[in-house]
């Protein structure tokens, strides 16, 4: 009888061999497609300490071409990337198009080892499982195919499987602590992963496999990617939701209805300017201490003044505590990607400042307007812009949005006047002349824009440019409110 | 008389004040000219702590458009940057053309606190020195426009800042114990950066300017850069110098003279490779743990059975310790930057392992075949990555290069079966036919870049590919080899 077992044993072994086999060469002639149909794919394996993520990943990776996929394991992050919103370093390592990223543990670990360990709250934590709704949610309909793996092992597996590594002179170092405090902590562990996998499987569902059973584990997982990849090539890229608007907005004017004569004296301006600067300056430094991570946006028509504006601001802060980026149409490494993946990149630490000249809301005008993008995607971004933005505000961030406005005499003032004068001319070009013809149709989105995506964490200011000097005044105001708050709200916090 | 001294002394700040703004506009109207002639600019400012290069760079930027430039303090670089080559987060940071970089304190500072803190050994110090005079050649031939200032103040002027700062509770977090321990050990500072800019001003001259007269510094600075663009801007593009070879190497056979019929038996093949996988594996921990990076670097052949090759090797390890870079035409945001950019940017931590499918190698091959650089740079560059390379293995690399090489009758052989393959189609191009055509010349260049830069401590191998089973066990061989050397080198090192 037991010899039978151990044939039939054997057999088993030797079929799950070959399936395994077929599948790595199915997977390995996918790619082709995955290129062709500009296809990316996110896989992440999560699962208990020594249930053998690692040596699932090298099943998946080892007849795939290099050039096609990318392992990240961000088991322990750098501190560096810990002053990120928790997210950061993931959306980092989302592949580009035709490509696939495998994440050896990933946000679930992230989330749930924070919780144990208490250095997350239970608000927190739930705020983190909706960010993690989103995030998924959002690369899903962004046309990213993703595979959720949880590697499941008993206590008394993950015992067995400790102790061996830990006997064994040579595989005693890939036991740390923190598996030993895992393994301690089994019960609120299971516990606790049960819960995010119930919170966070609706939109893309968990596959638990049986870790203890190896060969039939990685049998398993490949057969799920190659099904998800099959079912992605047949029906194209994700299309994406529609989305339905829940966020507390604030009322904002149309455009047309601003009034945009208010303006300044020379003198008043100098004296104003000077004291909101000093102030700003003062307040920067409270920030870096505080850690308190600022963002500020800046939109507006061209020649609007953004540029002296942000210059304004800049002016008063220390240069090691800021950065401004400047938004130019995407490079090709960041058009393979989710739209939102170029702004995730360029956050700011938490304690310093960053100012985007020119933002994500190029996807609701420029990239509307043009058709860089399907109707949908329009759509859709301002709940996605607005769940971002919340997420930031979230994390601690001051969020402050500037539509820099004008009418269109002034600018057809700015444009002949930059075109009059040799310094300028490097400022105007046959395209600013091209997106001024389409003025109204800019407006028309701006309108939706300010009406959409006014949030109370994260609202916008229209300043009223004509003057440049009254402008750059109001944006130093608003920025020196918000930030005194900030800091207050911070002390607050600290004393509590 | 006093009353004189008085009026003077504020009519000689008002004549710096205008200087300054003078010097500031053009400054800003420079940067038209940086673009046009695409030049890059890095402006580094070292000097004592509290001698204001904050300010400084503060004046440098004040009219600047933020597009164009950007401001770098790696003043205490993150625990993750140690483990990359000590001058590796300032590559990361140089500008693309047309742009300018800022950096507040850079690899003087680092080294000079690293040396007196006892972090580094005299050997390493002047090891890091050479480094230094390498990197800002190669930046400089590479056609950056480099300015380097020291803000000097003395100890009593320092103690008076420090003091002053430390006072204000809005401003004493500035202070920090660096700082302090910096004013105490005035006297050894001072020789230590007296000895690094003596060593290190031969190439890119040294502008020491004094920081106790906070305006006359700014117009100083100011001045110097405005010249420097001036001059760079009139001269075009620095073509760069030719350098003489002076790197000990081995001897190296014509590809002509390799015997391409080594082959292995499909029996010794299994049993061989299997063998060399599992030490392989083992070594792999043991680097690790030992912290020491490696690098492998495969050219060969369009055929020759690189990635085939590179998968055998990779099966061997733990995707969570190792990279593979396939190297294709550089993007644009890499075509203007350093050409080296792109490959230091992709270096291994340290106890990591990253493979180059495809290297820097292609600056002496295709771009040389291609003329997308100059003979001039061609020619430099065998010298510029000898000491790359050399830079690598004095950080502690393994660092390993193999030609795979095959014969062109077996090249078409394969070509002619990835055509006839449906899912080895994607695999062959246009493109390799037309490289095939060019075999000859490609010849002469892998002749030429073998004999140069076959150094003692960065080596070339030669693989026979003809059997790609052979090539493969050789390779794994010598990286076997390589690392069994490299582990019991450190091993010797920690004992003594």
């Amino acid at each position: 009888m037991l010899k039978d077992f151990e044939t039939k044993k054997r057999e088993d072994k030797g079929t799950l061999n070959t399936e395994i086999k077929e599948l790595q060469a199915q997977l390995l002639s996918q790619q082709q497609l995955l290129m062709k149909e500009k296809l990316p794919v996110v896989v992440l394996i999560e699962g208990w300490a020594a249930a053998g993520k690692g040596s699932l990943i090298k099943e998946f990776i080892s007849e795939l071409d290099p050039r096609f996929y990318s392992v990240v394991s961000p088991v322990v992050l750098p501190e560096a990337e810990e002053r990120y919103p928790f997210l950061y370093s993931y959306m980092k390592a989302i592949p580009v198009n035709g490509k696939v990223t495998f994440l050896d543990s990933g946000w679930m670990e992230n989330v749930v080892r924070k919780y144990l360990r208490h250095e997350i709250t239970k608000d927190e934590y739930r705020r983190r499982l909706r960010q993690v709704n989103e995030f998924e949610r959002q690369l899903r309909d962004g046309g990213y195919v993703i595979l959720k793996i949880f590697l499941h092992i008993d206590k008394q597996e993950q015992y067995n499987r400790l102790y061996e590594l830990v006997e064994e002179p040579k595989t005693e170092w890939r036991v740390n602590r923190e598996d030993l405090w895992q393994h301690k902590e089994y019960k609120r562990f299971m516990e606790a992963y049960d819960d995010f996998m119930d919170k966070t499987g609706d939109t893309i569902g968990w596959h638990i496999l049986d870790g203890s059973r190896r060969k039939t584990a990685v049998r398993d997982a490949l057969k799920l990617l190659v099904q998800r990849i099959d079912r992605a090539v047949q029906e194209g890229r994700y299309e994406g939701t529609t989305l339905e608007e829940d966020f507390p907005l604030r009322e904002m004017p149309r455009l047309a209805e601003v009034d945009l004569t208010p303006s300044v004296e020379e003198e008043e301006y100098k004296k104003e300017l000077k004291k909101l600067q000093e102030r700003l300056s003062e307040l920067h430094n409270v920030l870096y201490r505080k850690k308190i991570p600022v963002i500020l946006c800046y939109e507006g028509w061209d020649a609007a003044g953004k540029g002296g504006n942000i210059r304004r601001v800049t002016y008063a802060l220390d240069p090691r505590g800021f950065d401004v980026h400047p938004i130019a149409s995407p490079l090709p490494h960041e058009l393979n990607r989710h739209y939102l993946w170029r702004f995730w990149t360029r956050l700011p630490k938490t304690g310093h400042i960053c100012i985007f000249d020119r933002t994500w809301y190029g996807r609701v005008m420029v990239e509307r307007l043009e058709g860089f993008c399907s109707e949908k995607e329009w759509r859709r971004a301002y709940h996605e812009i607005n769940e971002f933005e919340r997420m930031l505000t979230d994390w601690g961030a001051v969020l402050l949005k500037f539509w820099i406005h004008i009418d269109q005499d002034i600018q057809l003032e700015r444009f002949t006047l930059r075109e009059n004068t040799p310094e300028k001319q490097w400022k105007i070009t046959d395209e600013d002349w091209r997106n001024r013809e389409k003025w109204d149709e800019y407006e028309v989105e701006v309108d939706e824009l300010l009406q959409k995506t006014s949030t109370k964490n994260a609202p916008w200011y229209i300043i009223e440019s004509n003057d440049k000097k009254y402008a750059r005044l109001k944006t130093l105001r608003i920025i020196v409110k918000a930030l005194e708050k900030a800091c207050e709200k911070h002390f607050k916090r600290t004393m509590e």
